[in-house]
């Protein structure tokens, strides 16, 4: 029999404790948690907030009593550990009502977590500046917006919270702005899926301002004054802080663990410290990176509840890995949903790696299901892969519908080192109302590979754009023109290329455009086939186009590639 | 320049001649169709007949002007090829209005699909026993329904369209009886998977009958009378007949080329035939099982357009090749979704695998999403693996929503070889109305790795009434007893079990019950830890206990285990 100590009750270290209970019976476990609440819902948190989930109770999926009672676990709420004797094997703990101890183990498990990161912003520590990270935070921003009847809020940060909190307050009537210090939202998409979000938060009322830094919070008597760096100021009741996160790694550091240089603990695959009795687990650790094979920090609750299992198994004896993080995630914004998986093309590019060269991408436009049957949603699919198809580097996929499914497949395909050839080869579940008969996984594998084949070149999406020399040959009929055309291009149906084809010019470079993508890859092979060398065709078709660029156009940004 | 005959214009022909004129913009292209329509939505007739799909024309996908305007295809509809001389390298064509020509090619694709079959059964050819697989027969369909105002239908087959059929005629306000010959509906899935569709076929009103074969079909006065082998008979004004495919490959046989015992072409994984100069794809094919890497024969849209597709490939000169069909499917049946993917129980002891020495199996309950995020549904998933883990033979899924994506999820790693351990190790996008932090896919690979491992062992869903000297021990609290209770078993709340373990008697068989299997898995953990060693875990919970007992019932069979 022994004793394992395990350091926070939520993700990870719920999940260490009540999987080393089944493990070992006669296993002493205590598990300390400073704050009053353990094993909570933290991904549910803003949804309360909005009333999606309705009763509080609901946050708290497994309660002190029941982890006492069921898995005989030992919880110490309100007890904050200070510090960790290694020499010893023991931990000092401090509680809320002031009392102090030491407690041995056999085992330590640290699973901390993280914290908002809250910068040297003059004005930051206002009252009304708030971070939604935790159950008694959610209390009290719920009840700020309860006693003050709150109108306004700002939320300053575009990721996960900030976009699930805007949704959430938006919906209890609150007029929100959106402020984002970066050129875009959602960081783990690149700039030009981003763009697709910008248009879904700004058509939902939302406002948003993005490439402003906050430089300034003044409490004044019509509220909270936001400064940013444009000399812009936004006024509103209520700011949430939503900018990121930082580990909880300073007990870690004070002990003498080694941290890496954003304060990650470092652990091995078997999410062991250089202590061999010390794990760890969580967003307070650095991972591998599952797609460079490099480290990284990725605090999502998906890796935080298998690592902490993974810390019970090697405690009892098991012998458990955990295989590097890839990033799947998803968030809903609005009617939108957008989904990634593996490196994206900014990444690729910090890394070294230069496009056309080392990698390329496709962008599709599929439908959610089959056309035919009602209810089909149009979603964009960004995929990134090698030059010659070996490797996926990853997919980012936005829509209204079946995103996460797709993103599912492909992170799943990728986690097992798939190929583009692969992805051709994925047999997918086909009836109507769920898929088509190639799914759109396949389709993006299918593309990519007429892309590895030679057999087409995608441009960017803004290539039309920044090559001055190029000219849209858009190949829709009149009546989609009427609807919406784009100045300067040319138009040939598809219907009629083969006939007209002598009105084109094979010096010209011809950037093909349709409503989708289909008929302007056929018009591409036509044009290829008849000596056209210098053409391109453009991504995901019109939508994709005019979504992007209308976006673009109202934020005022310059025309310019980000990659 | 070449010239490509292709014989039958829906999926693989479809697929084919797009692919084709996408890769040679010169070769010449002919498409026999012997029907009017090309490329039509097969998958969408059941849903034309109930309405869910409004417009016939939606049906259409791509019409024959489409193909000939944009693709350059010579698309000769109401043509049938009625031989192929494969020494002279033509076909004969015998056109609706009774002209006859040669056409001569230098390769040439079959692509003749499947039909349904009409085995010889008295009254079989009554014009009111009708089937439904093409456009045409839809059109037939909704006539008559709509001309006789048709109240009441018989289903014969309860297979995917089947199933499809009978919802959509109940949607009509038709009065539905399904019968079906063998013990269950969705052969795809096992018994004990089908009995949870069985419950809610009846409760959404459609009559099921099953283990019933026809032996007569009569026209009277009152209507069609189905006269079935146990002596019931079954009266309406339609019946529909859904029972199964054969391949159209009798143009085939006659050439010459070598067809399987089921009729099926035999290719080679291009898709090529004996005959160099011949391809053939879609339901008219034997494929490769993926599984077993032995032959079979799966009628599905997805393999068919991939494999059009591979043809064309390897007729432009590109390797292209077909790796195999896994069988993955899903049907909505009323409200609740029913996918498969992989090799089901039944095909692994068909193939002389026993249960428990060369494989296994796990059946659990997950929710769609967290649970505390509104809507959501429990989802039950059968994982078949081997004793060892390394390999997943298949999965079946049923559920009200997400049942697709966790198909799609396991049918990916399936596709490359997944172990239990590998699906512990996917990481899937998480957000509260996505998924949970672990996913019911993780979850699957949990419990079987834990199977695996031996940490537990799960009983078949009816194992305590055919192993009578086993008790169920239900682990729940009172207040859920009082909802449903099982008779006869023994009640200890989990939270009470390490107190009162002194009252079970270690040398019997005790199966463990709760909920969904998550408290009874802590409880068998306990037991295995205090000398217990003839225990097993109850298989997802209580509801599919009472699902698959209270269906088995109403249908008054006995209790045996089908495997």
């Amino acid at each position: 029999m022994g004793k394992t100590v395990i350091i926070g009750g939520v993700a990870a270290g719920a999940s260490a404790a009540a999987r080393l209970r089944r493990l070992k019976e006669n296993e002493e476990i205590i598990l300390f948690e400073k704050g009053e609440y353990i094993s909570y819902a933290n991904c549910g948190l803003p949804y309360h907030v909005g009333n999606v989930i309705e009763n509080r109770s609901d946050l708290l999926v497994t309660k002190k009593e029941m982890m006492e009672s069921r898995y005989a676990i030992d919880v110490r709420i309100n007890s904050e550990v200070t510090s960790i004797n290694r020499d010893s094997k023991s931990v000092h703990v401090v509680t809320k009502d002031g009392q102090e101890y030491d407690e041995s183990y056999d085992n330590l498990v640290i699973a901390t977590g993280s914290s908002p990161v809250r910068p040297a912003i003059s004005g930051i520590d206002l009252p009304k500046v708030k971070t939604l990270w935790t159950v008694p935070d959610t209390d009290e921003i719920k009840k700020y917006i309860k006693e003050n009847s709150v109108k306004s809020a700002t939320v300053i940060g575009g990721g996960f919270i900030g976009l699930e909190m805007a949704e959430n307050l938006y919906g209890l009537g609150i007029d929100v702005t959106i402020v984002e210090a970066s050129n875009q939202v959602m960081a783990p998409v690149d700039y030009e899926m981003a763009l697709l979000l910008n248009e879904n938060i700004r058509d939902n009322g939302v406002k948003l301002i993005v490439n402003d830094g906050v430089d300034s919070f003044e409490d004044t008597s019509e509220g909270i004054k936001v400064k940013l760096s444009s000399g812009k100021t936004v006024l509103s009741e209520l700011v949430i802080l939503s900018i990121g996160v930082k580990p909880n790694s300073k007990l870690a550091a004070d002990a003498g663990l080694a941290l890496n240089e954003k304060g990650g603990i470092i652990v091995d695959s078997h999410m062991r410290t250089e202590d061999e009795s010390i794990y760890a687990a969580g967003d307070v650790v650095e991972v591998e990176d599952f797609i460079f094979k490099d480290k990284t920090m990725v605090p999502l609750a998906g890796p935080a509840n298998k690592q902490g299992r993974i810390v019970a198994d090697n405690i009892a004896g098991l012998d458990s890995t955990y295989t590097g993080t890839q990033g799947s995630s998803v968030v809903k914004v609005f009617d939108l949903n957008v989904a990634t998986t593996g490196a994206n093309e900014k990444a690729l590019v910090r890394r070294g790696l230069v496009r056309d060269k080392d990698y390329t991408s496709v962008i599709l436009t599929q439908n959610s299901h089959a056309g035919y049957y009602p209810g089909a949603k149009p979603m964009i699919i960004k995929l990134l892969f090698s030059i010659d198809g070996k490797k996926i580097y990853g997919g980012q996929i936005v829509g209204k519908d079946g995103v996460d499914k797709r993103i599912d497949t492909l992170g799943t395909a990728i986690r097992f080192g798939a190929t583009v050839k692969d992805l051709t080869n994925l047999e997918l579940a086909y009836a109507p109302p769920f898929s088509s008969g190639k799914d759109p996984i396949n389709m993006a594998g299918f593309v990519a590979e007429n892309v590895v084949n030679g057999l087409v070149k995608q441009a960017v999406w803004n290539e039309a754009d920044t090559d001055k020399e190029s000219v849209i040959l858009d190949v829709r009929e009149q009546a989609e023109l009427d609807v919406f055309a784009i100045d300067g291009a040319v138009n040939i149906p598809l219907g009629q290329l083969r006939k007209r084809i002598n009105e084109l010019d094979k010096n010209k470079k011809y950037i093909v455009l349709c409503a989708i993508g289909v008929r302007a890859y056929n018009a591409y092979r036509i044009l290829a086939q008849n000596g056209f060398e210098n053409i391109k065709l453009y991504p995901a078709g019109v939508r994709f186009y005019s979504s992007t660029h209308r976006n673009f156009e109202e934020v005022n940004e310059e025309f310019v590639c980000k990659y």
